[in-house]
């Protein structure tokens, strides 16, 4: 039960961030609540895998709940914040509110489409369980549609996958579709050979994973190269259309068919931003993020944190800190110490990011990494990949089974995950809902 | 490449009884094609695993290429029957129509609701992957909504599960209800006890598991009252609405509050059986079940077989064969014995199924087994019970990762897939869509 005269610390969002600001409060003496709309911390680096069929959903998962249990200063609230009253210091639910002494916000961000929103029908992005579990459905039922395929040309736009975007997440799906079209697939099908595919990597600027050392970078373009992928850089999307994408390279304009393109370009902050900047009037940057002081706060609100994807700190090195991983897990750390060094009446240094290193996977046994000065690649690279990942994943739950899973995946090359699933809950034939206008009428009279 | 010129056998449906009839016919000089409308086989029997959140769909799930990647003769289709010729002997796709010279019809059944289809809103049934996920989604929501709810009547309806049928899945979703509260979600929470949670099991004849042997259903009911499951034989549903439910026993009515009804009674042939019934004028049974000859072929139509859940054999014992996997599995070995022993000019005799045992599992090391008069309960039951169900999985895939994840559930009792997905796919917070008639606008404009 929780003691209403404690100070009472709100955590919005139970992702790197957010959790890691619980985990280190464990404890203290204080109440913690975390709120998040899902009831799941999800481990957004391996969303691809679930994207590609390596991983199954509960792989990447972890109920918050469970991870949190053990905290008995910690509650979590499955609810949904609508607004923030700064002044009241309370957090507006839907269904309630909620005083804080402390408040953190940890919402993230979701992926966008630069103002061409209805490119979103056609090319699905890559935050939630939902999204991959779409990315897998189209993926496989283009391979089913190029099957039944009889015309060369159509089936060939079947068989092309154009993936927007080469930053991490980008590279890491092109190189898992490879893997996928070329061994996991292979003798599948009869009529068509999953070797044909042909994989498209489009990226704006001059290389792909622009914020790794262009050394990397080089080294992440052979890898893909190596498994099939076509890399093209310095290109633009003008135009995405439900068989086609249009593209402009310098002066000139293409237009590549295709029936599947996978979206891992464009992000934009939750709208927690826009409301603490209408509440508090601290400034956003373009895509909306919250631009933060030093100590991870708003300006005239000590009270108030931001941090993870969210927040935009550009009080370290020569540009903002990415959106990823580790920064929103040492931002959820530091608050976490800051909170409790103010109540022991501490002053408090300021946020401070130190980069362990950068790392990308690029298909079975090709990763890229890069950590103070040492570049390694290729399998060394893969395993270290690995391990990493899999241990943050033990951290927050007995996730074992996913290294099993890729050792068995890695020896077996299978993907056991590959179901199109998402379709309306029907038994296998006829249960389509009749059309009133159809010309011959298929109801069957159920006796 | 198909030849034009060999026999052509045609399957619908690739569940136990299509997939049974495909491995057995691997090395015939014919043309085998399985018609889904998915891509992948299910292992219904785990089903309410994956319900109660103890497996994720991929581990119980298998790609239906994949396991017939290596049968050379055999095309899979990912295709919509809609209807079937049998004077022509072709079978009519949505997009398209198929030649048999042999068709075997194995598209199983649905679950249904004697009638009050309204019902199915309030108690999901347990036929499919998207049937299991809404099941979880409401079985986690129920603690969640219980967790806030301060009024003491209404968080008890919250707590109050009512599982609607005695058969297998009935049982085995109580007991892996039962589990999941007193175990699994233990200190989860800091409002409610899941242990505290009320599960009652309804039946309508006198006892569970009415086909198994009267012990077997009297050691089940024990094992499921002493992992605290209430279980009421005797016992007809007359209404379901969205917080309660309305019982029969005898005479008395009796109006139940819960907000979680779980459907596992009814059963009513896919739309197939009735499309066999017009077109070939073969006797239905009262739930559409085609009444099979006792090769399992249709009266007058000697090339096409119905076997598996949507054939009605009653051809063996006093009554009709159960729709279990292991019927279904011998009808489709059996069938395709009949077509080689045909091919070679040789008498076939007719199906007879051999009962190997009956099992349930009860929650963690808990079953009841009966196997040749060997009846088994306990720890041994759920150990045989454990292995043979992996047996079966093994032979589709390598679902090894079940036993491992099995082993790892059993020592640490935890239930990694409880996830609760299947909302929009929406970031965390003020991504609801603007009601136009709200008294306060929340539309907050994007930068």
């Amino acid at each position: 039960m929780m003691q209403k005269d404690k100070h009472q610390i709100v955590i919005i969002g139970g992702g790197f961030g957010g959790l890691y600001a619980a985990k280190a409060l464990k404890n203290e003496n204080v109440n913690v609540t975390v709120i998040d709309r899902r009831n799941f911390h999800l481990f957004q680096p391996l969303l691809y895998q679930v994207a590609t069929g390596g991983l199954s959903p509960g792989d990447i998962a972890s109920p918050l709940r469970g991870i949190l249990s053990a905290h008995k200063n910690t509650s979590v609230l499955k609810a949904e914040v609508i607004d923030i009253d700064p002044e009241a210091k309370e957090v507006v639910l839907r269904d309630g509110r909620l005083r804080y002494d402390t408040l953190v916000v940890a919402t993230g961000v979701s992926h966008h489409y630069f103002g061409n929103e209805q490119w979103a029908e056609y090319a699905p992005g890559l935050k939630t369980i939902e999204d991959a579990l779409e990315m897998r459905r189209r993926i496989l039922l283009a391979f089913e549609a190029a099957e039944r395929e009889t015309d060369p040309e159509r089936r060939r736009a079947w068989m092309r996958f154009v993936v927007v975007g080469g930053g991490p997440t980008g590279v890491e799906l092109a190189g898992a579709l490879a893997e996928l079209s070329h061994t996991t697939l292979k003798g599948d099908f009869r009529s068509i050979d999953p070797v044909e595919v042909e994989i498209l990597l489009l990226e704006g600027v001059d290389r792909v994973l622009p914020p790794y050392p262009a050394e990397l970078s080089a080294k992440a373009q052979q890898s893909l190269e190596k498994l099939g992928v076509t890399v093209r850089t310095k290109t633009m999307v003008t135009d995405i259309q439900d068989d086609q994408v249009t593209i402009r390279s310098g002066d000139e304009t293409e237009t590549i068919k295709t029936r599947t393109v996978l979206w891992a370009a464009g992000m934009q902050a939750s709208s927690m931003g826009h409301i603490l900047g209408e509440k508090t009037g601290v400034e956003l940057d373009r895509a909306g993020r919250v631009m933060v002081e030093p100590d991870l706060t708003i300006a005239d609100y000590p009270d108030i944190f931001v941090i993870g994807d969210l927040a935009n700190f550009v009080h370290q090195g020569d540009r903002s800190l990415p959106g990823v991983a580790p920064v929103a897990m040492q931002e959820g750390s530091y608050v976490a110490e800051t909170i409790k060094r103010r109540r022991r009446g501490q002053p408090s240094p300021p946020f401070e990011y130190f980069n362990k290193g950068n790392m990308a996977v690029i298909g079975r046994n090709a990763a890229v990494a890069e950590s103070g000065g040492l570049k390694i690649s290729g399998f060394p690279a893969w395993l270290a990949w690995v391990f990493i990942h899999i241990w943050y994943l033990v951290e927050f739950d007995n996730k074992l089974m996913v290294m099993f899973q890729w050792a068995i995946n890695y020896f077996t090359r299978k993907r056991g995950a590959r179901l199109i699933t998402g379709e309306a809950p029907f038994p296998l034939v006829g249960h389509e809902p009749i059309k009133e206008d159809a010309a011959e009428p298929q109801s069957v009279p159920v006796r």
